[in-house]
This record gives structure tokens, C-alpha cells and sequence, in this order.
């Protein structure tokens, strides 16, 4: 038996979920697909120590305006990232504590890490928001990865790391393996570094109640039509009078398709068709970045005490990126924190014991014997996970955004494309994913 | 109905036959599932002017022994390449026309290029053969793409070209797209870059006849257990006791299985339980070349009478390595060439009306205005191929083979991988192929 509707999505990420919202406000039948047996995609509840948290996307920033509109619009409140304190950079074997924005480095350090952030400012206003692969300077540094530029254009050894340490915990990658090109795209998206890696003012400024993840379920609970889960989507054939969409759950018929799942996965259904050489050519080409995020308890937020913010980063630790994650009653205190880049392949082979031993050795050079004592450890390797298989976002290698790029927002016959990496507005983001699902459902109504 | 056999192979392409044939030979029941409607793989006949082409690889060199011996085993004869007269060069917008093999540039490009090669030599023999991301330079090697290491490298105009050149013809990608460790990889295991792109003595010197393909397809005849054709696997379950494997031909069980596809297309079975994040992260990371490979039919190969070897290179053209394909008695004339890197991704969407005009004008350039009366004309571009999407072969951006590479060929409990992209010599040519399927066949017939 196969289903109809106007309009069936694969996946109930916050882009399907939005570009379902959208469609149904104007009146088309929608059915969104997803392979989980949640809604959500790389949002992803979680608890630890009776505490709601999220195991994917949490944090939101002041111009992340679309995903604001959306909480404040389903009652999802926001509350600040606690950054009171002094936060701790590992640096060369070290542990140095500072207040405010600038890291503890040696001034040379500063001064060309100043320079270096200044120079990414002005070079990615010159990428154009829609097409960054017709900058003036863009196939040069698509040929380019971003270590290559780092070792030429950076000197001092401070600057190097803190770029290296930015480029991990923003894109889950390292630099060796990113174009300097989509590196610039991406700031340019975000607003540049100093917004990405912010609390005040930054993508990282606020949280919200009940979790981040509770954004993407009350959006699926306002469907007309529930969300079918457990229904991976296997093959998709097109005609000239619709799509037929084969899932676990059974077919679907209808006119258009919205493909909201991260590219890795988009090329992984089966299309009969069989798509355009340079639309599969670069789904070859967008592999994910690599995270495990790691909530750790205790039995109270110990670092405050110690005038910290429990923030940290590091230089030498697998578990190198953390924030202060306690709940507003301090009813006990948790960290939250990331593994990326490199050490994901290694920690996600060795098992959670491995990586929890891993974990609290480096909370305790980050803030003391006490971090030796948790009370609850809860880790997501987002790498391991079959629907997403990385976070947080797709990334491109050099040669891959000047040659295949122009083609990542283009419907292929009735098949239009949606996720974060779509996204010409904080791309990689929750607000990304917002976005890119409203423009798929426009592409959708002003069809002819 | 479930059907048995002690070992199910994905692919019939070179890799996948050899393996078959390997464990046939050690008693084992095999199933050889296909998804094509013939053998052969990146292998596949075809036809022009009444004449058998190879669509797919063709070549063969003389330390290409496995290919060689398999060849002689089967009764399938070579003949040498036609490489007598003089060679063209498209230059900076002139034709240049050269004896042998040192290309017509300036003499200062000429040394540079001589001690580029020789430093190439020198680079490729650092790498150890089963795991060239040991090797003492492998992390700087592996953070640039070829392309900065051209502009840091080479001076002259002249060797850059060339290097570019050489770079689309071997790998059919751009030196911005390949991480520099895996070129020297490629190069080594191909015996350098002399033997690579060399006609005598060289992976270009011989010819198979009656087409390369006829090396598969003797090979698929030989087996006990005919060839499952239209067989797509569409998922591959393990448990315990075996594995099931899904096909659109109906379902297999197998205690092990050989999976010898490009990794782009492995990727794409669905594995249950899922692979492991490292071997996943690698298939995220392997694109394919891109390449149209096109033949042209003159009524006499009016090269030849003109002192040409039929042999062409162009930094300018998209139809840019050309050979003489003439058959041995001289009915007609054959030109065959190659559509490689950049030029493929424009020139697929086109088309073949307009490859058909691009590579006659081309010619037209090469050997003058008879080009321009072609009685034939056969086309085959391998990135719409949606069974191999792609040639030759899969290639790694930086950063990717330090990262992932040494899970390469290693198991995933009862799978094992072959194809060429998994050989230690040769890889990306029909010799590697054979070699990575008698390897993996040695590897099941071993286990405990």
C-alpha cells in the first residue's frame, strides 16, 4: 500500500521539522521520514544526575535570530551561559587561569593572534553570502588547506595553537583536513571567529530550559501529521508525475521530496534516477566532522567556589573544549565538554571506560583533585552514530567548494535539498538548519 | 529463499573475480553478486567503427606481472602501443612537437622537471609499502594538498604545467584536491611517476587484444558458480553465525563475505550492525576521479602518415592525453583520450553533442584539420556511471590518509575489502585490483 501526501521529507532534524511547519502553513500534506526512533537529528536528549541535558546542539547566540523566534515561539525559554570566573587554557605543559576574552598567551602570541583575526575578518567579507566560490580570491585558497596557511601566515607558536584549538572545536576537524576557502565561508556564516567561539555576545551566550532538543519535539507535536519513525528511507525514484519514496515503514507517493539529512547520509539512499555526476561528486565530498560530547557530574559546581568558570581549552588534552553546565539551583555541578577532531578516531575505538578515564584526568589538570570525583559520566560519540555518523557538521576539503559547490542549494528534478550545511546563515548551526528548512519549503510553493 | 555459499563477493570487476577464482581454487563455494548487467567493473567493452574498444581500463606495463601472468593464463595476447613519431605538446597556446620522451619546454623547465622527478624518486621510497602514513614526513606531507606543494616547489612555468598535467591524466583530480602524502603513495606504488605516465617500459606500453575487458569476462567464465547479474546488495547483516546479504536477486548467506567495490559505493550498502566509526570515517573520505574516456574513428589514422605518434598533452584542453588506438592492421584510424579532473564536472552536464565538438576541436588543434573528419565517435563518461561514479580510482585529500588509512584492509568481522583501492602495488590499476582480490581471498582462507 503506498501512502500519498504533497510533500514527504526525509528526516526530522530541525530542518525536515521546520521545512514540514512551513509546508503544512501553506497548505500542502506533508509526511516527514525518519530513520530514528526520535525526532531531532544531532539534537539529542539526554540525563545525568537527574538532569535534563543535551547530547547534540544546545547553545544559541544573540544573531541566531531564527532559532530565537522558534524557542520564543514554542515557549522554549533561554537562560545565560554561566561565565563568571576565570577560565583555563593548557597550553605547552601548563595550566594558566585568566579573566575576559584573551587567552593567556605570551604578547607576541596576542598581538599576531589579533592580527590573524583581523585579517579573517576582512578576508571573509570578500566571499559573497551565496556564492562564496566566486571570490576574487577564491581558488586560491581553496587549494590550500588551512594548516598550509596556518604554517605560513602564523609565526609565533601561541597563535598557531590557538588557531589549531579554534579549528577543532569549531568545525570537529583539523586543519589539515579543511579548505581554507570553506574555513573563510564558514566564519564568514558564523560572523566571524570571535562570534563562533563567544559566550557574551557569541554562538555559545545561552541555553535553553528543558533543552535544546525540546525545540525540535514540539515542532514535530505541531504537525497535522505525526512523524513517521523507525523509517529509514532506502531508495527514492522519480517519474515525470511524482516520487515514490521507499522506507522500513512502507511507500510513499508524492510530488516533491525534501532531503533534510546530512550529505553523508543523502548519498547513501538509493536515487532512480541516479543523480547528476556533480550532484553525487559532491556528496562524495562533504564528510563530517568528528565529536564525542561528554557531560561529567559532581556533587557540586566545585570550580565556582574556586572563583572558575569552568571553562577550559587545551593543547594536549583529547577532551580539550569545556563549559560550565550546572543548573540554575546548583542542585549538583556538571561540566560539559567535547572530544573532536583527531582524538575521536582514537576514543571512539577504546570504549566510554577508556574515554571517561581520559575525561576526568583532564578535567583534574583543568581544575583540580576534586574534578577526580564525579558523581555521573555521559558520553555521545556522535561518529558511532548510524543517522548522523559525525557532527557537528559536514566540512569540505580543498578543490571541493570551487569546483562543486554551485550546486548544494539545486533541486535535482523534484528533490530538494535541505540541512545545516545548506545553510547560508550559520551554517553548521541549529539557526542553519532553520534556515535552510524555510527555504526548501519556498523552493517547494513557488514551484511552477 | 535464502541461498548458501561459504563466501559471497560484492563486485564483479577485476578484485571481485580474482578473489572468486581464489577461493574456488581452495575448495570454497562462492557467490558473485553484481549489480551490473555485465562483468568487468571499471573494465567494460565496447565498440567503434566496427572495432572492440576498452570503455575502461586497457594498459598494461611489464612489472604489471600479476595482470600479465593472468592475461597468459587466460590466453589473452598483447600487443605493444604505437609510439613511433613524434609526440605533440599544447603549450601556452602553441603546438610543439617532440621525439621521445622529454616534452618540448624551456630548457630551465626541462631541469627543474628532471630534478622534480628525481626528488619524487627520492620522497616515494620514505614510505613504507603497507603503511605509508609511518613514514618520517607522512603528518607535514599529509597537511598540504599537491598544489601547494607545486607552487612552494617548482619555479618554472613550464614544470608547474607539467606537474598539473600529469597530475589529471594519473588520478583524473586536481593537485588541489589530493593530499601530497597520498600522491607520493600513488606514485610509489606505481613505480614512479616515469613508469606511470611512460609508454615504453612504462603502465601505458601494451595493449590487451581483443580489449582488456575479454580478461574479466574469461575470468567470470572460469567460475564454477555463474555470475549473479542486476544483483545490487543492499545490505549486509552479521550476527554470530554468518552474514546474510540482501540483493535485489534475493538473499545470500555467507560465513564471510568480499566486498570489492570502490569505497564510494561500499559506503552506500547498508551494514547492520553499523561499521565502525574509523572505517566509516574513511569511506566519508575517498572520492572518486572523475574522467570521460572517448574514442575517435578516422577513416586511416592520417597521424601516423604525418610522422605523429598520435600521442598528445595539452594545459589547455579539456580532451587534454590523447593515444593512438589504431587497430594493428590499419582498417580505420583510432584516436583515444582522456576528459579528466575539472574539465569532467563541466563537460558531464553538457553532454555528449558538446564533448563530441570540444575533443574534435581539440584534435583539430593536436593534429591538424583531417581530425576534423571523424567517422566515429564514442564517448564514456565513468561520473554517470552509477556503478563506479567515478575513475580511475579513489584518491585522499590531506589529512586523510594519517588519519584513517591504516584501517584500509583491515576486516570488519566477517567482511574483508578488496578492490584496487586497497593494493600495495599498483593501486588503481587492473594489476592492484588482482592483487587485492588474491589477498583477500588468502586472508578468509586463513581465519580461524
Amino acid at each position: 500500500m503506498e501512502r500519498k501526501a504533497d510533500v514527504v521529507i526525509v528526516g526530522a532534524g530541525l530542518a525536515g521539522l521546520k521545512a514540514a511547519t512551513e509546508l503544512e502553513a501553506k497548505g500542502r500534506s506533508v509526511v516527514v521520514l525518519e530513520a530514528r526512533d526520535r525526532v531531532g537529528g544531532r539534537m539529542k536528549p539526554g540525563e545525568i544526575a537527574g538532569e535534563v541535558i543535551d547530547r547534540g546542539g544546545q547553545w544559541v547566540g544573540p544573531t541566531q535570530k531564527l532559532l530565537l523566534a522558534e524557542a520564543a515561539k514554542l515557549g522554549v525559554e533561554t537562560y545565560a551561559q554561566y561565565d563568571k570566573g576565570e577560565q583555563v587554557l593548557w597550553y605547552q605543559g601548563t595550566r594558566r587561569a585568566y579573566k575576559g576574552d584573551i587567552p593567556k598567551l605570551p604578547l607576541l602570541s596576542l598581538l599576531e593572534l589579533d592580527r590573524v583575526v583581523k585579517r579573517w575578518d576582512r578576508e571573509m567579507v570578500t566571499l559573497p553570502a551565496e556564492a562564496p566560490w566566486t571570490a576574487p580570491q577564491a581558488e586560491d585558497w581553496d587549494s590550500q588547506t588551512l594548516e598550509t596557511w596556518i604554517k605560513r601566515n602564523i609565526r609565533t607558536s601561541g597563535a598557531r595553537t590557538f588557531a589549531r584549538i579554534v579549528t577543532r572545536a569549531v568545525f570537529c576537524a583539523e586543519p589539515a583536513q579543511m579548505s581554507y576557502l570553506f574555513f573563510l565561508e564558514y566564519l564568514r556564516s558564523g560572523h566571524g571567529v570571535e562570534d563562533l567561539i563567544g559566550v557574551k555576545d557569541g554562538a555559545q551566550e545561552a541555553k535553553f530550559k528543558g533543552g535544546a532538543h525540546s525545540i525540535a519535539r514540539r515542532l514535530a507535536e505541531s504537525l497535522k501529521t505525526p512523524v513517521v519513525l523507525d523509517a529509514p528511507v532506502r531508495a527514492i525514484r522519480q517519474d515525470d508525475e511524482g516520487v515514490t519514496i521507499r522506507s522500513d515503514k512502507g511507500d510513499y507517493r508524492a510530488a516533491h521530496v525534501v532531503i533534510a539529512v546530512p550529505p553523508v547520509l543523502a548519498a547513501r539512499i538509493h536515487y532512480d534516477v541516479a543523480l547528476p555526476a556533480k550532484r553525487d561528486g559532491l556528496f562524495q565530498r562533504m564528510p563530517m566532522g568528528s565529536v564525542i560530547k561528554v557531560h561529567v557530574a559532581y556533587k557540586e559546581p566545585f570550580w565556582r567556589r574556586a572563583g572558575l568558570s569552568g571553562q577550559a581549552a587545551s593543547d594536549h588534552h583529547a577532551f580539550n573544549v569545556v563549559f560550565d553546565q550546572t543548573p540554575e539551583d546548583e542542585r549538583v555541578g556538571i561540566l560539559v565538554g567535547f572530544i573532536d577532531g583527531d582524538h575521536v578516531v582514537e576514543m571512539s575505538a577504546r570504549g566510554d571506560n577508556a574515554r571517561r578515564q581520559s575525561v576526568i584526568s583532564a578535567l583534574t589538570d583543568y581544575f583540580g583533585p576534586k574534578a577526580a570525583e564525579p558523581i555521573d559520566y555521559v558520553d555521545q560519540d556522535w561518529t558511532a552514530e548510524e543517522w548522523s555518523r559525525g557532527c557537528y557538521v559536514a566540512h569540505m576539503a580543498p578543490g571541493v567548494m570551487t569546483r562543486y559547490g554551485d550546486v548544494i542549494r539545486e533541486p535535482v528534478g523534484r528533490l530538494h535539498w535541505a540541512g545545516t550545511e545548506t545553510a547560508t546563515d550559520w551554517m553548521g548551526y541549529m539557526d542553519g538548519a532553520l534556515q535552510s528548512g524555510i527555504r526548501a519549503a519556498k523552493e517547494i510553493a513557488e514551484r511552477k
